[in-house]
Order: structure tokens, then sequence, then C-alpha cells
């Protein structure tokens, strides 16, 4: 599919403040960006770099109002789903890059659901299989619900709550990814079909050889899906990371099927 | 200093378990391997490798009663002590692998601590200045005490208790350094006058162009230091991690000046 | 002082919802009732009851758009500022229902906080001297943040914070007076010259045979205070207790002096 | 059944440390005393108090190594079974003594568990079913595990483990009944049957107009105990409360059915 994307964020920065963003779509196997553009207001100097598996951050240091605009149009039909079947890999199979998405994170402590996770999803199958049954729970066990959870939540407290948003429903998923031994990192993206449009949290598993996306709210299509940044858990995938408190003023995103 | 290692470690797996070991002195430019040995009984196919920082791990699958040896000798010689004085780092000088030690993690929630970190610590001065003000405030107002922290303990617990070992020192002086954007990572190493002798967790801040070690705690001289692996916090530099629980059954670390 | 309270609180209920209110003003020793009226629309089946201690609760089912409007004059002339010293009592010289409030709770884990307080607060002197110490501490340490807080946060976290609203002021007020073993309780009220008008929390210490109250904020004058109820934290002085979730449409609070 | 106790507990101060002891069996309507005696070694002065509800402390100020030895007879003929079926009380036809049983406390955070016990146990018939089917859910899901939780474990973590002690799983059974509305309560009791013998932790809830016990673990017969005290949760009801830190030596606990 090919999607265009248009992105306007709006802060304000009490001071001079360094600020990491992870915005544009990711150079990644799985997407082509077609063309794009970024435009910062009031200009400033930026630094632009890609990390090994294609994330692309910028780099500033920003003060007062400041507006970010990105816009680009992407073709990821080089995506594919999720196949019906397939073993999980034995952790020596895996390539050395992958084994930091088995450890536990600050949102995603796998090793506390050990007992459960092999006692609700270790009977299921193969490794695809213990993923789609980890789904199937998330789906039947935890409500889609804003205001419940904020910036601090934890899969630990998502599962007791069994309630959430997509970045909740993220962390949750990897988490029980993880406590099965299944390498699980969590995705920031733009998404078609979002209502009310806005940034997107979903998460990967690697099996078979190679990574596979997932929603685990339902929300938005697999090939409606660009991508923008990868790392454990929301800490890593963050929009904006910066030195110091800032305010967002607005945000607004607007994801379409590009003709 | 040349220093000789011997570690012997014995675990227990009541079932086939997978495992990643992270025991080997790393092959980074501040120290030289001279010569080591690696021996597990009974005997298992081991996969080993590198990452890209010089930290080496092993893979297994493991049953059983196992027993780890390793030992080496080791020169560092060419590693710095922390200068006298230094600037931190704008962000966009930082190279792009240090950024994610920018990042708050699992068990340094540095996010938490902007305030106080920014009251206590931003006036002291240069970047160096403030890293020893964080220093000398831990050595102040952190007893090391045994038995008051565990596998969970977060910076957060151990600023409240007041106390901790090795890990929680190292956690807080890390939590700290990143509250003031000041990069900073957790590093697993042999050390010289433990008592008891143990494996040893300390800190690096990236400060003037490098990495320097530091160990929070008092306990071993930076000279005496042998490094194991880094990474964000404990979750990132354990021992061990296996995909089901297993059973230390003993540990041994042995450290001295070799001849 | 003579002071007049108007309240006026409009929640919502999806479904039949049982609640207990507190938001009369106690019938305590310290402060005299001249006059008080109670409604609620659409009229509703009310449980009145008062505790041994002279809080009072009303219990009702409700559903809808319900309002509750509760106006007061209330005197409270015989309340006695804290002495300028006096002991704390050993524990076997405090009464029997005073005990409690030595315990540690969810809000107030005084348990955690025994080292520090040791430390920081043990060698002010008599009993008054270390309750001074501590206000004094969360007044040059803890800043007055709106939005920083929330209905989940513990002493614990404001301690790290360093920054929360009146309710964490006394959450830590409370925690650490405990961790020194002197009993301390969470009070809510109504309070003059609060900006924008809202129910406060504040709390009181035992110390020579009596409690004392106590604002940690310094927002409120003593004699500004209408007490409400009291209890371990906010867990024990919620305004609504209900079974399930309901929403706060609007409150409005004015209290000023009666003439 | 009548039971005969022997409790011998040593501890050491390590500095004059003032201590609430709740050890003794309580004063209740479903239990008789027989015969006691209470004796600590080096003598002590202690104050002994009984509180409203029956249960019964010892005051005293402590230092060096300190024997306290317990013996008792008790017959608790009286004590009833839950019944087989029973309504809830709607709160409004609660004792007023009970309603603090109804909020969340620190080892309870019952409000955090509203959604999964409205959507797993709301629908099992009456109160009593609901507290059955409460039990059935911890017997299936939660494992007997010694050394997964300690003294600070949650019923949220708990929750999540799968796994306890007897003081785990009487938080998470009193947690899941007040997340329906159902007061309960802590017991801590002497047991027959529990190997190794120890101190053990229960709960009991409030139905049909009356407290009901009950031992969520299944280890020890209602009829095979012996209750001590009651409160919110573990804080309330420790065995020793002190205001410093000090050191169990040895506690031994004996429990047999007297002739």
């Amino acid at each position: 599919m090919k999607l265009s994307i248009e992105a306007e964020l709006v802060y304000n920065f009490a001071e001079e403040t360094q600020v990491v963003a992870n915005l544009e779509a990711s150079r990644t196997s799985d997407q082509i960006i077609l063309s794009e553009s970024l435009d910062i207001q009031p200009p400033s100097t930026i630094l632009s770099d890609t990390t090994p598996h294609g994330d692309r951050r910028i780099r500033a240091s920003l003060s007062g109002d400041v507006t970010i605009r990105y816009s680009a149009v992407v073709e990821n039909n080089r995506r594919q789903l999720l196949p019906q079947s397939g073993q999980q890999h034995v952790w020596s199979d895996l390539p050395s890059e992958v084994l930091p998405f088995l450890l536990p994170s600050r949102f995603c402590p796998s090793d506390k659901f050990m007992r459960f996770a092999q006692r609700e999803f270790a009977g299921a199958g193969d490794g695809i299989a213990r993923i789609m049954s980890i789904l199937e729970w998330i789906h039947r066990n935890v409500d889609y619900v804003v205001g419940v959870s904020n910036a601090e939540t934890t899969a630990e407290r998502t599962f007791v709550d069994r309630a959430g948003v997509c970045r909740d429903f993220t962390h949750l998923g990897i988490t029980l990814s993880r406590a099965l031994g299944i390498p699980a990192r969590a995705v920031s993206a733009y998404a078609l079909q979002l209502e009310p449009p806005d940034f997107h949290a979903i998460f990967e598993v690697y099996l078979e050889n190679g990574w596979w996306l997932i929603d685990p709210t339902r929300l938005a299509p697999i090939e409606g899906i660009v991508r923008i940044g990868s790392g454990r858990d929301a800490s890593d995938i963050a929009f904006l990371t910066s030195d110091r408190q800032c305010q967002v003023i607005s945000q607004k995103i607007q994801v379409f099927k590009a003709p």
C-alpha cells in the first residue's frame, strides 16, 4: 500500500532544551520512502542520523514555541504478514543483535510473567501458535480504554487493570512473548484508520528468521502501518526525548492512502 | 596492572534450559587478555559471540548440575582515570551509539530524578565536577549494607532506603548522571580487594569524548578492575540469563595481582 | 475563628452505585458546628453515622447525575497551635487508639524511611523540634506543583519527585513523622485562602498528650481550617468512596470568614 | 476443638527498642482461652491492652537478646463455617466499624482490581458464591511457593507472579473480595497441621451479619485455627512492630490438639 503522512507537532520549550526526535519513517527493508520533507520553525540547526537498523533521529537545541512538520509518502508492499505456523528459535539460532529483545525492560518486566506465560500459553503449539494465543488472550481480557493508563504504566499494571491504550497493549504483548523466550520489540508507527488520528504503538516478534509486525489492539491493518522506530519498549521509541521538561501544545497526525 | 581471575560457578538446571552467559573479560581497548580458558562440565555445545563494543557472550542449552570455570590473565594499563575537569557534551556532539545511555531504564528511572538532580548537582561546575558531586553525595548519604536490596531494587528505592550494595550504588550513580543529561552505563567486572570476592558492578560516564569507569562504592581501585560487560543497567549485564528459573549452587571468584 | 463553608459537588453515576461520603465538618472537641445543612438532589435515602472520634459519614445508593450541597458555619476557637517544645511519647505512654498511626500505610510507607529520618531528623532535639525540622525540610526540598502527582502517588514517589500538591506534602510529613516513631494521621479539611478553593489535605501528629494540626504546604492558617475527617492516609479520608467508578462533573468549594 | 499452643521467639535488639507485640490469642466470641502464660526473659516492664474487637497487644522497651515465650490452651467450638449461601450486604446495612474493611490498603490495592473482579466473579451468584469462586480461582491459579515473595509483596504482585505463601494468598483473597464490595480483613493465627509450624495468615469476609474465617491456602482446617489479631492487611497484624530494625534469632511455634 502507498501511504501519505502529515504530522504537525507544536511544543513549548521554556528554556534552551536539547532534544532527540524520532518521527521520520524508518529506512527499513519493509518500506520505501517515495518522498518526504521535514521542516522546523523557527529554523534550527539539526543533526540527523540513522541507527544500524534504519531508525532515524534528529538532534537539536530548541527554545520557545517550535513547530515541527513532517510529511512523507511511503510504500510498504514488501511487508509480510505473520505466517500461519512456525517454530520459535532456540536462542543459539538467533542473530546476535536480536538477543537484547529477550530481556526484561522497564515497561516489559517479562521475568515476572514466566509462571503465568508458561501455564497459559506454552501448550499452545509452535511459536506462532503461542503468539496467536497471546493475542487472543489480550483481546478477550483487556479493554481499550483511554484514561486508565499514563506514561508510567507498565505491563504488570496493565495486566492487573485489564484496560489501556495501544502502548499498554503493546507492552503486554511484548512482555508475554519474552516470558516465553520469544524476542519481541516495540515499534512506533503512523497508522491508517486510527480514530482520533495519533501516533501508534505496535510490536514485532522474531520468529522464522524475521521480525513480524503485530497490532495487538487490532485497530490498524498491518498494510496500513508506516514504521518509525523500534526499541525495547516505549522508553526507546518516544517521539521526543529532552533534557528538560517541555510542553506539548498541539499534535496533528494524518495518514491516508496515497493514490 | 596485570590481574589474574579465577571464577567457578555451579548452577542447577531442573529442566533443559537455554542460557546466555556473560562472564569472560571484554575485548575492549582498555584491557588486553593475555591468556584465558573457559570450561563447562559436563561438556556442552557452546556458541560464542562478541558484541560490536567488545562484550562476549556464550549461549548454550544446559540441564542438571553444571560447573562453569573461567580463568584469565588481563592487563589494563591503558585504562585512564577520570580527568580533573571537563565539560559535558551537548547531545549533538555525542556519538550516535552513546544516545541510548541518556534514556531512563528499568533500574535507572532518571526521568523521575530531574528536579532533584538539577537542584542538587547542576550548579557544581563542569561535567566532571557534577559527576564528582554526585559521587560525593552518594558516599555521604548511602550506606553499604548487605540484605537491604534484592534483584528488583531500583535506584528510586535505593534513594529512599539510603542503603544497598554495589549494584544499587551503580544504579543510583547512573540515574543521577542521566538525569543531568550525561550518558551513563552499567559495567560488570571482576575486581581486586572485594571482600568477600564476588562479581562487581560499577558504571561509566561519557565525558570528554570517552567513557570513564567509576566505582561509586569506593571499594575497588579502577586499576584493579577487569571489565566483563556493559549495558543500560543490571538487566543487560547479568552473568546468566535463562529462559527458566535455575538455582545457583555455588559461586567462587578470585582476583589477584598477577606477577 | 468563625468560618462559613459552601460545597457543591456534582457526580455522574452511570449505574446504581453505593457510596460512602465524608464531607460534613467533624464533631470533634476542637470545633463547634453552629449551623449546617446537607441536601442531595434528586432526593435519596441516606444513612448517617459518626465514628467514635467524631468523623461523620453518609451512605447512599445513587445513580445518574447527583448534586450534593453542604453548607455550615463552624467555630474553631478552641483549637491550639503546636507548642514551642515537647518530648515525643514513649510508645507505652500512648493511648491505645493512637497506635495504628505509628504503622506504615499505603501512601505513607514509613518503614522504608527509617534510615533517612534517623539520619536527617533524629538529632533535632525533642519531639516538636523534630517535627519542625521535618516541616522545614519539606519546605526547602519539595515544590508545590500541580500535575506531577495523581491519586496513586505515594510518599516514596514524592520524595523522589520533589514536587506535589497538598495530599503529597501531607503524605510525606506523615511518613517522616512515623519513621521517627511519632504517631501521625491524615486530615481532610475545608480551608480559608486556598487558591483555587478546593478540599485540603493536612496532617496531625500526636505529641504532649494531644493531636496537633499542621499544614505542611503552609498555604492555609491553622485557624482557617475546618476539619472533616481523619485516617491513616488519603485512602481513609476520601470525600467519596464508591463500589464502581463514577465521574466528577463539577466541584465548587467556598470558605470565608463568617461575621 | 481444644488446641494447645507453644511459641518461643528470640530476637536481638542492638539498641533500646520500643516494640508492640501481638501474639496472644485474641479474646473474641469465637474462642475461649482456657489457660495461658506469657514470659519475657530478661524480665521487662510490659503494658498490655486489648482493642475493642478483642486483639491483645503488649508494649515494652527491649534491648539485647530477648526471649518471648507464650503458651495457651484455647477452645474454639463456637466458630462457625462459612454457610452454603448468603447475599452480600448493601453498604447501608453494614455495621459502621466494618466500613474500613471495604477500602484498599497497602498490600490489598482492591481499587485496581475492580475490572478484573467484576468480569471474573460478579456473575457467580450471591455473596458466598462469589467468595467461593474467588477461592477456587486462587486455588487453580496461584502456587504455594516459598521464596517468591517477601515482606513487601502486594496482592498486585502476587496476581502477576502466580505464586506465594499464606500471607500472599490472604492478601489476594482480601483484595478480590473488596474489589466486589465485600468487606474483608486479614487475620493472624496459630494453626494446626502447618508444615513447618509457623504463624499463619488467613482472612475473613463479612457476609450474613458476621465475619467468616477462610484459609485461602487450604493448608489448615478452620477448626484448627487460633485467632491472634485482625486488621486491614499484614501491616496491622505483624507479630512485632518496632521503632528500629531488629533481628529474629529463632522462632519456634507448636500447635497440637489438646486432650
